[in-house]
């Protein structure tokens, strides 16, 4: 195959992660060890910033802070939630995808890498089905990016094993603290983590047990289960009349026998006449304090359980580096419309053993994986070994960072721009 | 002054920090070197356990196990929130009083030190003052404790270093993730801390800035000042204007121009009719959504803060543990009825020096240290560099703890029991 001479673009989209930097690092590093790849550009806030031909000149970062992205959380080239919706809004996503490669044809791109979860794998899909159709020569690989571990087809998702080796570690803590005040009274603590249809996050938690029975999580509620309020309650006595204190974990899309999301409170509603979310653990919290004579108290980890690189996990982090790597490799070797997936193998001596492949990115777009489940007790109440058999070794080893008077020193890039060489976008 | 020879009774009590435990092994650890003190017992569950003549031997434990005490949070002996409360119960109050004294003589207990917050204070104080009254010859010492930096007369207390220093680098990590997805149409974050009436807490993620204007946070909330929702509406788009997104900080305890808490949703009565806590970010979420075109998130810490031993501040269990040995070596010199403080001085080359003091209890009780309104910004949106330079040494350092599979490793006492030798109390 003839080499592909031109400039490389990467852009990172959706929600963060604590590791998503380090895919962008490993793309750009890769990059940097072949002749063919020219410029690299980084696009400002995902396909939006391609869009407005936003982009970052990477090359003209110092080699220190490209190295630095490897323990920065967030997106350090700015993300975006942008969707080329060729279904509900055909004509805006047609000129979307016409201004795309006047950018691309504009700045000689002829690699481009994009991170992130399910709609930015179908965004790639869609990129690279019309540069076949233009006769455009460009290579394209999806990276994959998402707390949410729902992506199909690869073992797990860059950012999971991160998410839950924080979330486990402040369950662990909370559960300790909860049962140092547990007095006859009994006390319970809810914690809700991330996860509005896929249960990945909460039941990760379960990994803080060590195996032990009584140890905290006592109780673990996914979105892909029904809960009765009923059963909740009847779980939470049960756990305080043994150990006097109860940790429950939700994931924030937990729903009722009727289907219906247990967060929202119907007899709120916001400006547009919908019941406001107040939350999963809130809504448990009121329901259980009503009923047991158990003070509850919750905690609501929000964007601070994907942006925590203060406890990232070194497998993660090195699987999300390897799939920057492992994209460009691929380009390179003239594949395009594929999302790198994360592989997991054993070594002779039975080790784990981590390696990369490709996917067709028609495989991924659309597409959600969830806990399947047998993995979890048939209560549905905590997930079993075969879960923790999957996730434990996700979480070994921990990202080194450097610390400046007590606080994380994370990287920021200087963020140079490409001078722009189109009008502005219509 | 003729050596006090007998037992020693330790306890915790009030909510737990990640350094009590380092406390209790600077108690433990300095007993162990002094012949007078003959058994050490620790009071499981606080004043309650010894209520309940609930002793724990310490002297039984293992050596490993109290040095793994200055990295594990929570509280190992267990803790309690019960107050001996003279003003309200005198009946009840002198009951337990005597019910103690039994306990101290059964057990020959002649050193008695609580590690607690302001309340804990008070009851050692009642202690102390109820020995000399009896002609009972024990030595009282309170060992400072509270994540709420709200004690007097010391220059911090334990516990408040390192949940700053946790608070901080969530703010900073939820910054930058907050920050990464920010384009035109704007977002928040509002993360709520714990102080009810003090705003130490949230005060100390100012850190998180290093100095720089445009870094989260960008607002911070305290409960000691008033702030009309207008005033935080004008501020939040004033933020989101000049940088696209807002970072605000709330005590859990802020409060209206008419002085009423925030968080109180009076729309909304529990099952005795009181208004629900529907928590201070969730009620200002809610009105920013109502006003400005702005997508706010929440995020609310809870117990996670506290407990977060994981990312410790050094000089915080330094502090907590020098507090501990102090309270011995001072009561063996033959002084009763104070506090153990934190004095903060300097070294010739004007590094910070960190020293304990003694101040009487009865100092001590009852009184709440507030956040200095000069130490906060006209407008009191933001604590100023008086501040600063307070809180920065008290986060300098992290503590290092084991990790297995991927988790912190914290140590658990085995907790073998005291003979009672007295009836079950009344």
């Amino acid at each position: 195959m003839a080499e592909l001479v031109g400039n490389l673009l990467v852009a990172q989209s959706g929600g963060p992660t604590s590791v998503i930097n380090s895919s962008l690092a490993g793309v750009i590093q890769e990059a940097g060890h072949h002749d063919c790849i020219e410029e690299i550009y980084g696009g400002a806030n995902g396909i939006l910033g391609v869009l407005n031909e936003d982009l970052i000149d990477i090359n003209d970062e110092r080699a220190r802070t490209i190295e630095g992205l490897r323990c920065t959380p967030a997106a350090a080239l700015g993300t975006c939630r942008y969707k080329i919706d060729f279904k509900k809004k055909p004509e805006k996503a047609a000129r979307d995808m016409d201004r795309l490669f006047e950018v691309f044809q504009a700045h000689n791109i002829r690699y481009f890498f994009y991170i992130g979860g399910n709609d930015s794998q179908d965004t790639s899909h869609k990129i690279h089905e019309e540069a076949v159709k233009r006769g455009y020569e460009m290579r394209v690989i999806g990276v994959p990016k998402t707390i949410d571990n729902d992506l199909p087809h690869t073992d797990s998702c860059p950012g999971y094993g991160s998410v839950i080796k924080y979330c486990a570690t402040t369950v662990m803590e909370v559960g300790i603290d909860v049962g140092s005040m547990a007095t006859d009274d009994g006390s319970c603590c809810i914690i809700e983590v991330m996860g509005r249809s896929a249960g990945w996050i909460a039941a990760g938690t379960v990994l803080a047990k060590r195996g032990q029975p009584a140890a905290p999580p006592h109780l673990i509620l996914l979105p892909e289960i029904r809960y009765s309020m009923d059963s909740i309650l009847a779980k939470v006595k049960e756990t305080v009349d043994a150990y006097k204190y109860c940790v429950m974990v939700v994931g924030e899309g937990i729903r009722d026998e009727r289907g219906e999301e247990i967060g929202a409170d119907k007899t709120r509603l916001d400006s547009f006449g919908h019941p406001v979310l107040a939350g999963a653990a809130e809504k448990i919290k009121e329901f259980v304090q009503g009923k047991l004579n158990t003070k509850t108290r919750t905690v609501l980890l929000g964007y601070a359980q994907r942006a925590a690189a203060h406890f990232a996990s070194l497998t993660d982090s090195n699987n999300a580096f390897a799939c920057g790597e492992a994209a460009v490799r691929a380009a390179i070797a003239g594949q395009s419309g594929y999302m790198v997936k994360i592989v997991r193998g054993l070594t002779p001596d039975g080790a784990i053993q981590w390696s990369t492949g490709l996917q067709p990115l028609g495989d991924i777009a659309n597409v959600e994986h969830f806990v399947p489940r047998d993995w979890v007790s048939e209560d549905g109440f905590l997930p079993n070994e075969k879960f923790v058999q999957y996730a434990q070794p996700l979480i070994e080893g921990e990202v080194k960072f450097p610390i400046e008077s007590g606080l994380p020193k994370y990287t920021v890039l200087e963020g140079n721009k490409v001078e722009k060489k189109l009008p502005p976008r219509a």
